[in-house]
């Protein structure tokens, strides 16, 4: 069982074990690969709109969202959404739950489209379930992301509206 | 002659007089049309990685761009500029000389490629002026921009290779 529930302050300490692999890794979010912990505090907690974790039955948390408006003033009306998923609890449907949660979210709070705007080409398991969900690639960058490993890749802008 | 030299802090009153109705028009930009000067400062002198200012034959300052990386970390070798030209020096070929110089300075800044995130559909005059200058519209955002006028418009990503 998946449960999806508001941030509380005392999540970061678990949040953080999920969020600083990932972006130590640098293979899929345009995040400075060393950044301080205190960074990814502001970047992921302060500055989105809302954050929600997702626990699994013992109230662990495998997995986290944060949503804002991709843009200022007359573009707040489109969000933005990023996932992160434990590494041990890959597999289990939690970013798809994340997904459908966070759009559900988005309405609520008035966004009327969601944009993801750099989407690693080799991060295909996002790509393919982002379209499950309702999201169309609408262009490709050329070589906008330096992949850790695999040096430039493409990555894309996907959207959907709400 | 239009002459482009680096941003000094006496040109802010300039500049904001530039500004200012530009935002407040709320037609071309994804930044709140009431923002304040302190933030307007702070987006286009404060936060860029270079700022310039185009000038008159008596000095006067008549355009302005600033250059910084569009994302953080493994995205930051995407240049974003953003350019600005006074309402009553249009149609002199300032937004063009300013692009070329901002491609030239990205270029001298390490980075490789150059995106405008959010061009707005009915700004006819940009687009074809970026498509001169190698830009192509890697996509198109449904409804993205809410603009002051003709409401929700479509907008473009933009994207060039240094």
């Amino acid at each position: 069982m998946i449960r999806i529930r508001p941030y509380q302050p005392d999540d970061w300490y678990g949040l953080w074990a999920i969020l600083e692999p990932v972006f130590r890794a640098g293979e899929t979010y345009a995040v400075p690969r060393d950044i301080s912990e205190q960074d990814a505090h502001r970047l992921w907690i302060e500055l989105p709109r809302a954050v929600r974790v997702a626990v699994d039955d013992e109230g662990r948390i495998t997995g986290s969202y944060a949503l804002k408006p991709n843009q200022p003033g007359p573009g707040d009306h489109v969000a933005n959404c990023g996932y992160m998923v434990a590494e041990n609890a890959r597999g289990q449907g939690i970013a798809g739950e994340m997904c459908d949660h966070s759009l559900t979210l988005a309405r609520q709070l008035g966004f009327v489209a969601m944009q993801y705007n750099l989407v690693v080409e080799s991060n295909e398991t996002a790509i393919r379930l982002w379209q499950q969900h309702g999201f169309e690639i609408i262009g490709t960058l050329p070589r906008a992301f330096r992949h850790s490993v695999l040096g430039p890749v493409d990555a894309h802008v996907m959207y959907r509206l709400l």
